[in-house]
């Protein structure tokens, strides 16, 4: 029986993580969950899973919740409660289901305790991945990949050493504006950048999909994951979303992932690696129906934020820290209709002209970078 | 320093091998040479490798030769000389590249002398796998498939246990007559047949792609190499031979081996194995240049060498030895312009009904059942 502390239950990729528990009720069991403010959806997570421990984002609601459900389960809220349902005695992996940079420091709290981690909160790694990853490889800790695209090149990679490796290709879909011009996306509202072809997301993934800042954040996510150069991880547009990513080997054999777009399927083999269970009732991929795949060069002018990111990852230290803060910032600032689709690239440019980095950043530094854009940035 | 025993040395993969071997003069060594009646090309492979043992078809050949090159190499012939080719004491690797059922000896004799066999001659499995496979296993003796299917398979199985396996998929290019209706197919020439789209191959593997019993034969050798059902086979037509095949896992995640058709990236694999070598000025597989891969159900009807592979592998015993030698000698004989294309599969199928299996047969009755159809089936 694994027991597992879910971070961000009642997002996107939380609830597909307890889908994948409810599967296997004999193999996984919730520990502790955290979320942040939709207590309808919790209070039933509670009532169906009974965790130990729950955390949620203000003390009014921890307050209402331990009213209703009483002694036997712990409540706690804020970034405490984060942490602590993060380093939760009793459970052996941890799936960082929440969105943005907030989930760096209970990332690190559950690296401390020795839990293994499920990563699917990849602005974490673009933030200060160099913190995440020796701090993994100091207490012996995996970081298994939950992003579909991540999880592909683990599993292509199957062991493989570093040296066999000769560059990642990283499948996009191309987000919902794919066959659009720079002429046109000017225009996008709200609404068009949240319809996602292929993926069913929320929001702020979804938004960064029709950037392709999304994919961006994955190249910065696979050089911190595998260990590589930027030079060795390539971006290919693939609209169907099927080849999920490839590594190309030196002897020039590429070993890809397929699948139909589901993110239970890398979610449940993220919990169940090594090993992998059957998919209950999950529909096989069907290459015949589906007849052809697609596949066209990424082009870095029109999707300007996937250049960005590379300059970003290139440049190195808190560059990557600035380009997320100002990402999320810009994003949200799109989402509350303040700013339009293409001036989320045009902030996030600037704050990154504007910074000069630090090096090698202490978690202080990563975290004072990352609070002074936000301040800056807010409207 | 790996030293490696040559079966076939003058075919189309026996010539890419050396290709591979004279990629690493560091690590592979020729040791040994097994080849047919091309003398003029094995004395240049003689000379260029200066193997310690050859072995020619004829006799006379073995005479002339050794009067050629003097005492330093020893010359053999004949089905005795395979057999010492594939059990010299220096060689740690036997590559079978020579064609048909004629492996099969030569296949058993490397394995009891503990070599490692890459296998490159489905015949034998197809008409002996029992046998081959569990004289393997009695010998702790790796068989590594030089198929670009099944070593396609082979690394996108990766040590994964079998049970997580749910099926594999092969696929099929369609060969020279993919999209020729029946009635077409009737009146095709051998140059037409010889003429494939996508691989550089002998000839008897060429017409065996045009009938699509290459791919039968590939199933039946993928149950041999993989342990599964044949109800775990599935092949899909893939007109560009670009994913060379596919593992489905019970978590409904396909891992996919692509690349370039090039048979030097599986032989190179089978020699390297587990390690990864770089295949030198080989040219990067490019899917944005090839900008769309195309996938077809596989259609039994049309191709009915492919359900004839499928019903004498799932009656098993020497049905398949019926069926493979069947097909040598219709192969033999459309080559030489004495049958029809149609035909091929007619004796193929005509040999098969008349045929009661054995259920579990020694070498010895499956080398009478070979005989035998030889024999009735030559004009």
């Amino acid at each position: 029986m694994k027991q597992i502390s879910l971070l961000g239950s009642t997002g996107s990729i939380g609830t597909q993580t307890l889908d994948v528990i409810r599967d296997y009720p004999d193999q996984f069991t919730l520990s502790a969950l955290a979320c942040g403010t939709n207590l309808e959806l919790c209070r039933n997570q509670i009532k169906e899973f009974q965790p130990k421990l729950v955390s949620v984002q203000r003390p009014e609601d921890a307050q209402t919740l331990a009213g209703e459900f009483g002694d036997s389960i712990e409540f706690l809220y804020g970034e405490e409660g984060l942490k602590e349902v993060a380093r939760y005695s009793e459970s052996d992996i941890v799936v960082t289901a929440i969105t943005g940079s907030i989930g760096l420091l209970p990332t690190l709290s559950a690296i401390k305790a020795k839990k293994a981690v499920a990563i699917a909160n990849k602005e974490t790694l673009v933030s200060a991945g160099h913190l995440v990853v020796s701090a993994a490889k100091e207490n012996d800790v995996p970081l298994i990949p939950v992003d579909s695209e991540h999880s592909a090149i683990f599993q292509a990679l199957n062991g493989e050493p570093k040296k066999a490796v000769d560059r990642l290709i990283l499948t996009a879909s191309g987000g919902s504006f794919r066959d659009k011009s720079r002429a046109e996306l000017d225009g996008v509202t709200v609404e068009q950048a949240l319809a996602h072809p292929n993926w069913s997301m929320g929001a702020k993934v979804t938004i960064d999909s029709a950037t392709m800042m999304n994919k961006g954040l994955e190249v910065i996510e696979a050089k911190w994951l595998f260990g590589l150069d930027y030079d060795q991880i390539d971006v290919l547009i693939h609209k169907e979303s099927i080849i999920h990513s490839m590594v190309e080997y030196v002897d020039r054999s590429v070993i890809a992932q397929l699948g139909t777009p589901d993110m239970r399927v890398p979610i449940q083999y993220a919990l169940t690696y090594p090993e992998r269970f059957a998919r209950p009732k999950h529909e096989r991929l069907d290459l015949a129906e589906l007849g052809k795949l697609h596949f066209e060069k990424m082009d870095m002018e029109r999707f300007r934020c996937m250049k960005l990111a590379y300059e970003a990852g290139r440049a190195g230290g808190t560059m990557t820290t600035v380009l997320n803060a100002a990402n999320e910032v810009a994003v949200f600032r799109f989402l509350q209709g303040e700013i339009t689709f293409l001036e989320i690239e045009r902030i996030i440019e600037e704050a990154l002209s504007a910074h000069s980095p630090i090096a090698h950043p202490s978690l202080e530094e990563i975290q004072a970078v990352d609070a002074s854009i936000r301040k800056q940035l807010q409207a």
